[in-house]
């Protein structure tokens, strides 16, 4: 199991690679891990697929980034942690809430990963 | 499933009858709910077991509370929070950051609720 620190390590390269670094944010998954993003979609598996909602979620946007809004919180080497999603869509900057619920394996790369959000709930960025 | 309005409301009445009202809280889940909390220990399950945890957490404390600390995340009929715990430990206010994964019934019961917390992460409230 992972310690407290290889968690928010890793959860660290993955906000900081996912603007512009499609391999770097891959890497941060194990090579057989899940994304159910949002918790209710399709899951998604192994780096392929993994590599293709990266580009899907970039290709809405002129640009996407994650701003963390709290501490992650570890318990047995899982981890839940919250951020908003900053993104300019069409010109326009716009903001969302949501929480990743994440899985580690012993070398702290994610094996699962579902994230909790809301498109009813974006917003312009103004308005926060 | 639920709707977004509907799970808001029913963690709002979570949060109010937490501090004091053990039958308004545990009337929270449903009947053969599980409750992880934290993540990695032993599941309960059951009315009587949830019962039976929050009389631990509160023999616990002098008082105990949540104070939620963003938006309720919420995707399909599920919901991520973030919240700090408050409790008064031996005279001593202290702080501690939780994050609570839930699923619902349809009438908005919880079915199943998962906290993710580290006792390390519990601190004096007037460092915050």
């Amino acid at each position: 199991v992972p310690t407290p620190e290889q968690i928010r390590a890793a959860i660290a390269r993955y906000v900081e690679a996912f603007p512009a670094d499609r391999d770097g944010w891959v890497a941060c998954f194990a090579e057989d891990a899940t994304v159910e993003d949002p918790v209710g979609t399709e899951v998604r598996k192994g780096h392929a697929e993994i590599g293709e909602f990266w580009d899907f979620a970039h290709g809405l946007a002129d640009s996407i980034s994650m701003t963390p809004t709290g501490p992650v919180r570890v318990a047995a080497g899982q981890a839940a942690w919250p951020f908003q999603i900053n993104t300019v869509i069409a010109g326009t900057a716009m903001v969302m809430d949501v929480i990743d619920v994440m899985t580690f394996d012993d070398e702290a790369r994610i094996t699962s990963m579902r994230a909790f959000w809301d498109m009813n709930e974006m917003r312009p960025a103004a308005a926060d």
